[in-house]
């Protein structure tokens, strides 16, 4: 079959004719039909630290993803052919004392698809039926492809409550804006979106942010506490990984309040523990992955009944062959989201 | 001042000439501006049995209004002359161990204004400085004459997490529109309104609610099941008391889910404990009051922010002193919420 | 192989050479060496009402048990022949919303061992690998074999906080026993103990009641007042399913506190919610089963970190073919728990 | 009255006649008996940045203490003379939104007795009555002047639940040895003490640690992790302020766990916040002063029902006037808790 592949150790993707997978009898076979590009994408094409010290060439790429079962184990007995459906691509161990008390998406034997074994940049993919979510046919297949990092999102937002709450987002990449629409949808009396890009406020302003800051012309905090009858924020989630974002977030945080940090930043970063933690009593929560699997029904449900459209995200649609050109707009800062279709 | 009383231990209110609330240093006075009539009104103006248990005549009722300052005791630091205020009528000792850990609302030496003391159907009404809420500009003062029972709502809903969830509200007073509006606002991906009056169908719609049943039509749990995927309702807000919908709170929620009690069933009430609640792992809770004070701030960031528009629970508006006419569209159905002007 | 069977639709248990079982290749064979006669299995015995609607003979009972695990299928990875193990007897379906969202324990499609399908009160039984809990050396045979009512008595303990607080508990059969020993371990600074039996009493002290109240004799809701500065019990585990201990369950709480009910009401129990829930701002938790597998986790490292010894309550031991012996004591109220020996 | 005060902005601190407090009427006055020497305390003595920046002498200090109340204000209701009390030193504005909704510890107006107004190290002390707690017969004059930093302890360790957990405490400085006490007598199932010095480290194992670490001698995160069944903890208490403490606690902390962070590092850590929050998905909190009131009456009622004896913390007793003792044996490391008596 035809795939997106790092093939070397070295910088490039390669689109290669490989295997098709075979499954196990828990796994399911899914033939792919659309799948998003994400940052990690374009480290494993950049050959950077990270993806030196993680990749194991050759691989097939890709973890955003949606398609359609063609085949089943012999002991699948919650999926069926046909099915429409997308995938949790961390596949976890299941027996560990973290995947057996719901918390799964912090199990030590994690392996990522398209980072630590085959992904979904491909025409098919093998996922452990476990890992699967059907998809309602009120779904559009491009939305249901964005649930791996639409789930990071949601995960980020929901931790804490922000019905009639004031919930700051730092950074507004493509899950920086999905947390927008996600905060707006789950009642926050006001969302702040915090981003320098003129381009990436306005889809913010889009996705239903009360305000937009921009942090290279404005005060942050200031603003925020403006916003905030004086308090700060009461969630702040920061998706930035920027040293500067991340010393908004825990500033422009009210006293008991709550950040969320999903965002990463490159080694260790300089924090004043004693004045923006610990004497405000903030809550602090590190974001990986998604919930397994309350994360993907939240997720499925708010899209199902329409509380979220996730479309202004989307900046960018084109056939899988075309990849390279949604990598250099996603480099350019032009892209959020860009979907390939592989039908 | 002239005030809306009940004098004698009878049925029946009279419009009398009573002398002005003196406050204590720690008090404020607050010239009344507008008030909703509630339920317990009617049962005191009816003297029935538990009125007869409870109240002490004279007494100046009311317990939902609004108005503006106008004296602040010695020792009142947060609230001014000349502020726009609405207030909690539970007034508590403050120093139990209730108290003492966010459990005010069920303090047991608790005391309502209108109910064990004058309460806000006057000129002027004394309260202590702890329990006033200021108000934004943006709230009108007839919204704000109901943060009593709208806090009600608030406290009913907000007790579990709703975004994204199935919401079944039983019983559509208005304490249960409010509670339609409140899920709605808060993210809930389906609010379903239980209700056999048609005029308080129409008006859930209104509020909000993506299906109305009608009990005495519809089967309510199957009804509730297709809109659930099956399972049930998440959250069920039973604001009926009614013996029926008491069974269907516990029937139509999902195993697991959570049900919490507002609407007061007369006497007991025979459930099926085993096979409706322990079987099911339901979470059960009983709402009373308002949380000291969470929940009127939440409830002033929802209104300010514009997340509900309460608007349509207003069915009527009135002087004071056609109060009777009130009652009488209260008794026959017709009315939602009356609000009373003393301006 | 030998088992104590259910063979026909009419009272009495049979010991009987029945086959042993098959395993899936997800399943592990046990070599079960110890189980504990529960009530349920006197229920299946005397083929009440329950029993009548639920129970298919043949079948082989029992559900709580330990042993050593003879064979694994060839998908089983995280359980090895030789391990010495306990099992949860509950079989969920594993992929319905509630499974996948840390409820398995309230999933509709239960399978219990020993009621809807052959159970460990044989020499062999089938299990699947997710359900089998590997046991420490420290902990003896004996009281592994106990983990599924232990489990029970965890879940209902631990569902709220305990620490410093006042937990009463009502009925001291086996798993009210259990109760009181993990409250006392779990830093609750008073544990009442309500039960009728002067042996229980004893027993309950044993296992650290500070005080122990007779219902026959004592005024249960003064008694808990005057060991809770007058607030009431913070929590209340109600294991007597008993109308009385119902209702003492209710009265007994304080405003604001918590009611985990576990014992089973046969049919309607008449309740005052207005008085007894609603007023008080209760919080009610029905319990089934245990945490799939955080109660199973915790109920581990109590065990084995000796914060609980549960010896007290093992009143009776007998091999498994003087059970009737066991069933007779337990009728007769002589006895706590009574565990089985199969080697 | 006499008076421990710092009367200059310099090094030093000086036993004078000062004026007796004046009570407003919502305060009481108490006759100090017993008071407990703080850190902070030593660094208003040595003048250090953080006092000059904020002490503004002459000041009374102390803030850890207990008394008899000899006079009332008028307004006061709770508290009568005679009674035996301790008291909150935080003293909050009481109105602002923290203060209304359980968050007073995090108030932004603040006062603390002993640095921001006249404290306890006097024969008398003001302090308003909602401030004050009655202290039951049974605990000690001693025991109940620590009722502030032991509050501390408690609001750090029971933030998380550890009945069956294994705890760290990094740092057994006197609130870190009252949480090894206090985790004891929640249920954790390991208490592990991470201290350099040998005394504090025998002082540890009085209060019930299972495990002493030296992190001069042991790899603290394998010891760690070999008491956890290779985990790491489920909470972490980080109580010394020490950059290498730190990044222990972050470390040693098993994936999905908390960690509590009360030790003020000075100035800005370095902290790798991919690798050890976000991709561990922590939850941290930063815990100041104590609850108000939760921690208080969780606090009396440890003490009280004797799960809890803080004996062994208390290292030296001293009359007031030989205060200058207390100060040398702290800073030679020799004692843990001095308490000095004003009668």
């Amino acid at each position: 079959m035809i795939a997106i592949t790092k093939q070397d150790a070295a910088p490039g993707l390669t689109i290669a004719d490989v295997d098709q997978p075979q499954i196990r009898p828990d796994e399911v076979l899914i033939r792919v039909r659309r799948a998003g590009i994400c940052g990690t994408d374009l480290h494993i094409h950049d050959w950077d630290e990270w993806s030196q010290s993680r990749i194991r060439p050759p691989l097939v790429l890709g973890h955003e993803f949606m398609g359609e079962v063609v085949e089943t184990g012999a002991l699948v007995e919650n999926v069926a052919t046909g099915d429409r459906v997308s995938a949790e691509g961390h596949i976890v161990c299941g027996h560990c004392e973290l995947c057996r008390t719901g918390k799964a998406h912090v199990c030590r034997e994690t392996e990522i698809i398209g980072v630590d074994r085959d992904g979904a940049f491909a025409e098919f993919v093998s996922i452990p039926a476990s890992n699967i979510i059907p998809i309602p046919a009120s779904i559009s297949d491009d939305h249901a492809a964005l649930f791996d990092p639409l789930g990071n999102a949601f995960h980020t937002v929901l931790h804490s409550d922000v019905a009639g709450r004031v919930v700051a987002v730092i950074g507004c990449g493509p899950i920086g804006l999905f947390a927008v629409g996600i905060a707006r949808a789950a009642g926050a009396s006001k969302v702040i979106a915090v981003e320098p890009t003129p381009e990436r406020r306005a889809l913010a302003e889009r996705m239903g942010a009360h305000a937009c800051i921009d942090p290279t012309a404005d005060d942050v905090d200031a603003a925020i506490a403006d916003l905030s009858r004086g308090y700060g924020a009461d969630v702040v989630c920061e998706m930035s990984g920027h040293p500067d974002g991340l010393a908004s977030a825990f500033r422009s945080c009210r006293n008991g309040g709550h950040v969320q940090l999903l965002g990463l930043p490159k080694g260790a970063v300089e924090i004043n523990l004693a004045h923006d933690v610990i004497f405000k009593g903030l809550h602090v929560y590190g974001v990986v992955g998604r919930l397994m699997y309350d994360t993907w029904i939240e997720m499925r449900n708010f899209l199902a009944a329409g509380l979220l459209d996730i479309e202004p995200v989307i900046t960018h649609r084109m056939p899988f062959d075309r990849f390279e050109e949604g990598i250099s707009a996603m480099r350019a800062g032009e892209a959020a989201k860009v979907v390939l279709s592989f039908d």
